[in-house]
């Protein structure tokens, strides 16, 4: 394919997932609707449905579009930092990376349907390694605790991860969970606070 | 009222308790039918409704006395308890007090119901008022760490609990669980492994 026609590709993607991201999250899946795809993208069902094969498809490879950019912040700054920016994003205080909406959706239908919950499964996988080797890069620099298992730590992380998203989705007052973060940061450290 | 008539009554309001709580929890909500109710419970329609007005009122009334017990544990043992209560369930190597069920159904009406949510809030204030009772009670005995305000660490808490139930509600393996929760409860104490 001429490289061109590839960037054009990858440009009107980029665009759909962009566009459709907010849709999601304002509307939810089922609210989701073509014609509001439509109005979110700027593009027809045409063009929307010649890239992605349907809407399960669409929202999934939004979903895997998010897991993706997760794991590179969880890379260079870890998965808390993951939770502060979701925390931003509620508060509002920043733009934010849009992850909310999303992750939101994919915690309801994990709950209520399991074709998904196991195309899911693969995706977070990513996640999960990558917040492994953030935790086992920090062991090597001496930074982690060394007296509890880096898999275990990993589990730890990723538990109080799901509270959050746990949290936000059921419209709890979030406004006090930067200092709880702070201790979850901490607890994973090599000494507290000394 | 004469004495034998409230005790009659009192039993009589357990008995469709905890023949509800299983049905809610096999069931769900939506599923628990007024049939398998009377079948849960061994009494009629009429008899149930005699003592709760209405299915929403039974689910709350079950939920509420959910809420007490784990207050009651969380006063005597401590939040990470009631999550190991919680696991050790899930697993099936105890009996457990069979909380699950209802807080799953809690937690996923939490997400959909906007009334139920209010009505709600005032019964999980009960549980986080133990929570801090407790927490204070340690920190009074010097077996809490006190370089962090205890609202922060009853949030902290609550926080971990919820990524616990949703965890469990998306039939995520939980088996791995108890060394994290080792972790929770450690960091919390005045000092890590010494």
């Amino acid at each position: 394919m001429p490289r061109v026609s590839q960037d054009h590709l990858e440009a009107r993607r980029r665009q759909i997932l962009d566009g459709s991201r907010s849709c999601f999250a304002r509307f939810g899946y089922e609210g989701a609707t073509v014609r509001r795809l439509e109005e979110a993208t700027g593009l027809s069902r045409g063009a929307i449905f010649h890239h992605f094969k349907d809407k399960e498809s669409l929202f999934l490879a939004l979903a895997e579009d998010d897991a993706g950019r997760m794991a590179d912040v969880v890379a260079e700054q870890g998965l808390v930092q993951v939770m502060r920016d979701l925390l931003d994003e509620r508060s509002g205080t920043t733009p934010g990376a849009d992850w909310l909406g999303t992750r939101l959706e994919v915690s309801r239908r994990l709950r209520t349907d399991t074709d998904f919950r196991q195309r899911w499964a693969q995706r977070s996988e990513q996640l999960t390694q990558a917040t492994r080797a953030r935790l086992q890069w920090q062991r090597d620099s001496g930074n982690l605790r060394d007296d509890v298992d880096v898999d275990v730590l990993t589990a730890y992380l990723e538990l109080v991860l799901e509270g959050l998203v746990s949290h936000l989705a059921m419209g709890l007052p979030a406004d006090d969970l930067g200092p709880v973060l702070d201790v979850v940061e901490e607890s994973v450290r090599r000494h507290r606070g000394r």
